[in-house]
C-alpha cells in the first residue's frame, strides 16, 4: 500500500498523463492523484470510473441496524463514501458468521502525518464494532522496490510506522501487524497463496491496471499478487486454521485498483471476493489542489510535530477559504468547501451539532478565519500530543507482541 | 530449474523457432532444445553463442593439480563440457577458502529419468571431492506456473524425486534439499534476497532472456529471481551466518540463461558472479534428434523402471549407428556419434578402456549392435536396481532431515 497522498505527482509527467487521456479529468491510481478542481478530486465521477458502489443513506441505515451503533462520522460525513460487497458483510454478520479486516500501509520516511490516521481509525471503530481480527500488512517490500533506499531503511522505517499504528489504540489479542520483508519468510502458505495469484495474473492485466511497462523491474511487476495475498484468509494458518473468511478491506480510494485486480482473482481460487470501504485523500495544509511533498513538512501535519510546530503550520500554511479582509469576510462569509481548516475538522471534530455550527457561521462571515484556525488547532492538539504520549509507551516488547505470527482471540 | 531435456519441442512452434531466427541453427533455453542434427547439439557453436568457456585439458589438468585426484569420467569424456569462472573456484580452494554447490530440478510427475542423474552424480562427486556443503532447489512453484497442475501435485512431486535425488547418495551432514513452496515461507533472508534481485531486473530484460510476452502470468515473469536467489550464500543464513561465500552451479547448459541473468545482477549486490559447470543433454532413447515426450515412456529408462522393462526399452528402441544386416554391420562397421547404446555407457561406464575398446570393437564392426546393447543393459542394471534399494530405505524422517534448514557440518 502507498497511502499518502493528495495530489502527488511524483512519477508522473505531463506526457504520462496525457498518454492515459487523462489531462481534463482527474487521475487516480496507486501512485498518482491528480485533480484540476480546487475542491479535489469529483469522488462522484471516481465511483463511476472505478465501479464501486456510493455509501448511501440504506447503507448507513442498515449498519446501524446490524450493530445497534451509530455509524462512525467518517462514515455520516462522506469521508468513507465508496465500497464493494459491504451488504454481503452486514449479510455475514447478521448470520454469526465471522469476517476479518484487513488494510496496510506502505512505511514511510517521516513520521505518519495526521490524515494517515484515517484508515486505521476507521479499522480500529470497525474492529471494536463487530469484534472482529484485523491484520495490517507493512509493504516494505514495495517501498524498497519502487524508491531508492536500502532495504535495512525501509525495515527501520516499518518499525517506527507500526510504533505510531500501534498508538492507535488496536487491541492486541485482535491484531496481526506484519511487514512483508519478515512475514512472507514465516509463513508457507502466505507465499504458496502469493504464487497461486501470480499464476492467475498476466503481465498485460498490471500493465493496463498499474501502468506497468517493459522498463518496469520484475519485482513492480509481481509486487500487486503481495498486496492481494492478505485478501485470502489462509494467508494467515495461526489465525483462521487455515479456513475460508470473507475480508473487508478499508482503504484509501487510491488502492482500488489493486483490489480491482484482487477481487478478479479471488473467485478463481475458491475464495469471495474481498469487500471494500473507501475512503477520500486527506488534503495538503495548502489545499485540495496542491501537491504534497514528502520532503516539503510545511504541507502536513506530522504525529510527531510539537503543539508548537502544529499552531505554527495551522495558521501560516493552511489555505483558506475566507475574505482578504475581515470587512469583506464579515459581508460575504467564507467558503468551506475549500477552507483546509475547516476541511481537517470535518476528519477531527466528532461532534456533529458543532461541526454544523461551525460551518453555518464560517459560512455566513460570523466566524473568522483565525477564529476557525483556532477552532482546529485546538481540536487537533490534543489528539496529537496523546498520541505521543501513548506512542512513547510502546516498548520493542509490544512491538514484538503485534508482530508476532499468533492465534488471535478469535474462533473459527 | 527444468532439467528434462533433450530436443523438446513443447511450447514451441515452428513460427516461434522462425521468430527467434533458429530455424537452421540449434535452439536451446530453459524449456526448449531444438537440433537439426542426428548428432544432436553442436556444443562448440552453444559455448560461442552463450559465451562460455570450453574446458580445456589446462582446467583438467588443475583440476586433478588441486584436489590431488582424476576428474569425473564426465569431465574427462566432454560430458561436463563449459564452465564458467571455474578457475576462480580452484583459485578459491588453493587459498584454502570455501565455496558451496548449488543446483535444482524442476520437479516431474514421473520418477526421475537416468538422465536427470547426471547433474546429481556430478555433484556428489564435487561434494565428496572438496568437501562443500550443497544446497539444491526444488522449483515447485516453478513447475506449479507453468504447468496445469494443482499445488499440492507439485509439493508431491517434489517429494518423491528428492527421495530420488537422496539415493544417489549425498551427505546429510552437507546437503540442504528445500521446496521453494516451501522454504522461501521459512527465511525471510531468503525472500529478502529475492527480492533484492527483483529490484535488478527489468521485464524488458526476462523478455529477451527467457522469451516472456505480454500474456505471460506475473508468476513467470518473476520466477527468475527465484531460481538466481541460492547463489547468494546470505539466503542461507542457517548454514553460512550471512557470511559472502562464492558459490559454484553445476548444470544442464540449458539453465544457463537463469545464470547469465544471476551474474549479471549479484555484482550489484556485492557478490561475486557463481561459476558455472555445464552439462551436455542426455539423449533420448529414440536418438539425440528425436522429441522427449513425457508422455511416451518408451523415450527413456526411468529410474523405478524393472530389468526386464529397462532390457525390452533397450532393446526394442535404442538407436543404433550399426548396419542393417550382420554381413553388412560386420564390414562397415557402427558409427558410435550417432548410437545411443554406446553414448550411454560414455555416461555410465566408468572404465576408460573398457569403453575405448568397446569403441573401436563397434566401429569395425567386431561388436555387433546386439552385443553393445547387451554391454548397455548390464551396465545399468545394477546402477537402477541399487538406486532402487537405496530408494525403498529413504523414510520420511530422512526426507525430513535434508529438507530442514540447519547448520550443517562447515565451518565459515
Amino acid at each position: 500500500m502507498s497511502g499518502e497522498i493528495i495530489n502527488k505527482l511524483e512519477n508522473v509527467t505531463i506526457n504520462d498523463k496525457a498518454d492515459k487521456g487523462d489531462v481534463d479529468d482527474d487521475f487516480v491510481d496507486p501512485w498518482t492523484v491528480v485533480s484540476k478542481s480546487e475542491t479535489g478530486i469529483d469522488y462522484d465521477k471516481l465511483i463511476k470510473k472505478f465501479g464501486s458502489s456510493k455509501i448511501d443513506q440504506e447503507l448507513l441505515d442498515r449498519f446501524e441496524k446490524v450493530t445497534g451503533k451509530k455509524v462512525h462520522h467518517f462514515l455520516r460525513r462522506g469521508i468513507v463514501f465508496s465500497h464493494r460487497d459491504m451488504h454481503s458483510i452486514l449479510n455475514q454478520v447478521e448470520a454469526g458468521k465471522p469476517f476479518y479486516l484487513y488494510t496496510g500501509r506502505g512505511p514511510s520516511s517521516h513520521s505518519m502525518h495526521i490524515g494517515h490516521l484515517v484508515p486505521f481509525i476507521l479499522c480500529k471503530w470497525l474492529q471494536d464494532v463487530f469484534n472482529v481480527p484485523l491484520v495490517i500488512q507493512m509493504t516494505d517490500d514495495e517501498k524498497f522496490m519502487w524508491k531508492d533506499l536500502k532495504m535495512e531503511e525501509a525495515q527501520k522505517m516499518t518499525m517506527e510506522n507500526v510504533k505510531d499504528i500501534i498508538a492507535i489504540g488496536f487491541d492486541v489479542e485482535k491484531t496481526f501487524i506484519f511487514s512483508d520483508l519478515t512475514y512472507i519468510g514465516q509463513c508457507p502458505e502466505f507465499y504458496q497463496n502469493m504464487v497461486k495469484i501470480q499464476k492467475c495474473v498476466t503481465f498485460n492485466q498490471v500493465k493496463g491496471i498499474f501502468g506497468f511497462d517493459d522498463s518496469s523491474v520484475i519485482g513492480k511487476v509481481a509486487f500487486p499478487s503481495v498486496q492481494a495475498t492478505p485478501a485470502l484468509s489462509t494467508s494467515f494458518p495461526h489465525i483462521f486454521k487455515g479456513k475460508k473468511v470473507p475480508c473487508l478491506i478499508p482503504c484509501a480510494i487510491d488502492q482500488d485498483p489493486y483490489f480491482r485486480m484482487t477481487r478478479d482473482v479471488t473467485p478463481r481460487l475458491g475464495f469471495k471476493k474481498p469487500a471494500l470501504l473507501h475512503s477520500t485523500f486527506f488534503p495538503a495544509l495548502q489545499g485540495a489542489q496542491t501537491k504534497m511533498s514528502a520532503s516539503d513538512s510545511n504541507t502536513t501535519i506530522y504525529l510527531n510535530d510539537t503543539p508548537k510546530q502544529l499552531k505554527n503550520k495551522v495558521n501560516k500554511h493552511a489555505f483558506s477559504g475566507g475574505q482578504s479582509t475581515v470587512e469583506e469576510h464579515r459581508r460575504v462569509g467564507g467558503n468551506c468547501d475549500v477552507d483546509i481548516a475547516y476541511q481537517y475538522l470535518t476528519f477531527f471534530l466528532e461532534d456533529d451539532d458543532r461541526l454544523e455550527q461551525i460551518r453555518k457561521d464560517y459560512t455566513s462571515g460570523a466566524l473568522l478565519t483565525g477564529e476557525l484556525k483556532k477552532i482546529l488547532i485546538d481540536t487537533l492538539t490534543p489528539i496529537v500530543t496523546r498520541h505521543q504520549e501513548r506512542r512513547a509507551k510502546i516498548t520493542d516488547e509490544v512491538l514484538k507482541q503485534f508482530m508476532t505470527p499468533r492465534k488471535l482471540a478469535f474462533d473459527v
